[in-house]
């Protein structure tokens, strides 16, 4: 993952740097800025003012760091979603690679339609064919098998379309915000409707979000001794999804405090956002709307994946920031660098 | 709590410590203790040799601090269990409480045998009864709302035996190891049979634990718009129990990854033990004993509350390191200081 790697020193430059005032006085010299890939507007602004307000010890706002965390959605908000959320491709690949083992599924749906790359059949497998495909997919191994296997694919695999490793298609902009949080003393954390165990293999190396702050989807495990030797098997049974109303869940259930910040891209989204809002004092709301079509893609109230219709009338009535990812950031991916 | 406030101070110098060869330089006017509470002996040196191997940069042991992770149970590995886990009873302060707007427990097991202090009644409600008591102590309210009757509870209640408040009934001697570990670049966890939300109200104070570095066991909970305000509701359903097997299961679940080093005092902490000793590299496992009846309480094998057998004897197999309690510790209790 040597390109992820590069990905993680463009944005990182921060993770060492002094917080609060120390860092403007450090700064001084060179008048950095730490989010370089934005461009000056009202959603930059944002941000800056909002991270200048909290740290601010004499201000009214000042948040201390303890309680300064800040959540991400993964899907859409740090990478991109297009032609279709990246794991339902790795589980797509990963029933490529199982069926010589599976002859029926040469005959039997949702796996038929994966076989044949026939897209609408596997569409009109609805939630149920999606299910089976996470089970077949995701389930009967242990939990260090599957890290190797997820590990495996986000090395090699490439995007149908970019033709790039998915670990490249992260947000340039994003990454340098996840830094400038954590610089300013927030602990940042994933909230998303992915699986748990697939993002935990590369948080870390790509966005410097360790496993224990990715927060997702996660189906059930169980502790079994194998020849001695203590494992954990992943079980074709849903444990917990992290979605919608699941999210302020998962966020009580994983963190045990409400968030000051969050940030997301679609109606799976609101909850999550309206639990961040709903606290007292400074509170900080965001969505990244992809409106970029030539460098991303241009999406929001007609998508099936990454809708975002509630979201934005939401948004737009409370004030929280929008992202015009067109408008607002000079670069999308860290490969358009110049 | 302004008690347990102390308690933090007199086992929390160390927070703010410098880690590794730092501390050892700035220690050398002083030859300042980090466990001074612990006796010399073997448990007292297998911890400290442990911690100098991992931190040695030069050494074939040496693990990054990302990966030093440390699991705590709570219940008789941080503070005591008898003569019944403190969570129970707080569940029956809160029967009492309660009683008056339930008029049927009056004559209703196994509420009865609570406001009737008849617990040899309430144990023979078995495993169902205790379900039923805390559905109905720990259910029906919000998450905020049930963080506030905690709260109270550990501010005013006091210990049957003892008349101290819980939180000093805390163990000196691992407020000190939870220190040395952290000053050392540690993340310490508590992952505990008790209720994750009930641990959480206290743990970050008394511990030093932040409430996203707590695990424990759960009930299901509801996101659910109130006048427009988004709570989460606690609903009377078992979601998830933190205990045996489970540990391993929640470790996994919230950290993802594994510890090198845990603690415990019960057979219930025997699999988090083991999973944590498989893993590669160096690792740590430790067991509380309980053998002092005369400063604490003295249980092992035939004990109902913190059973101590097959741990014992895998411990005793396999080296782990085991604390006598009367032997390793000049003191058990932060109040025992002289």
């Amino acid at each position: 993952m040597s390109v992820s790697r590069n990905t993680v020193k463009a944005g990182g430059i921060h993770r060492f740097a002094l917080p609060g005032t120390l860092l403007l006085l450090a700064g001084c010299a060179t008048m950095r800025d730490p989010l370089p890939s934005w461009n000056d507007g009202p959603a930059k602004q944002s941000i800056v003012k909002f991270v200048d307000e909290v740290t601010d010890k004499s201000g009214p706002d000042y948040v201390p760091p303890e309680e300064r965390i800040a959540t991400f959605d993964n899907d859409g908000t740090l990478w991109s979603e297009q032609p279709a959320y990246f794991q339902l491709l790795f589980a797509m690949d990963r029933v490529k690679q199982l069926a010589p083992q599976h002859p029926e599924w040469r005959t039997t749906q949702p796996f038929k339609a994966v076989l044949d790359g026939d897209m609408h059949a596997l569409a009109e497998s609805g939630e149920k064919g999606l299910l089976e495909l996470v089970m077949a997919t995701h389930a009967g191994i242990t939990t260090d098998e599957f890290a190797d296997v997820v590990r495996d694919w986000i090395t090699t695999s490439r995007h149908p379309s970019t033709h790039r490793p998915y670990t490249e298609m992260v947000f340039q902009p994003m990454l340098e915000l996840l830094d400038y949080l954590r610089a300013n003393g927030f602990k940042t954390f994933i909230v998303s409707g992915g699986g748990i165990e697939f993002m935990r293999v590369f948080a870390e190396e790509v966005y410097g979000i360790p496993p224990e702050q990715v927060i997702g989807s996660s189906i059930k495990t169980e502790f079994e001794m194998r020849d001695g030797k203590p494992v954990l098997v992943r079980l074709p049974e849903i444990d917990f999804i992290d979605d919608k109303a699941g999210k302020p869940v998962g966020i009580n259930q994983h963190i045990g405090r409400r968030p000051i910040a969050a940030f997301g891209n679609s109606d799976g989204d609101l909850q999550m956002l309206q639990w961040t809002a709903a606290g007292e004092g400074p509170r900080f709301c965001l969505y990244v709307h992809h409106t970029d079509a030539k460098r991303e893609w241009a999406y929001d109230r007609e998508s099936h994946i990454g809708k975002l219709d509630k979201g934005l009338d939401e948004a737009h009535n409370r004030g929280w920031t929008v992202v015009d990812m067109k408008r607002d950031w000079k670069v999308v991916y860290p490969f358009q660098i110049q």
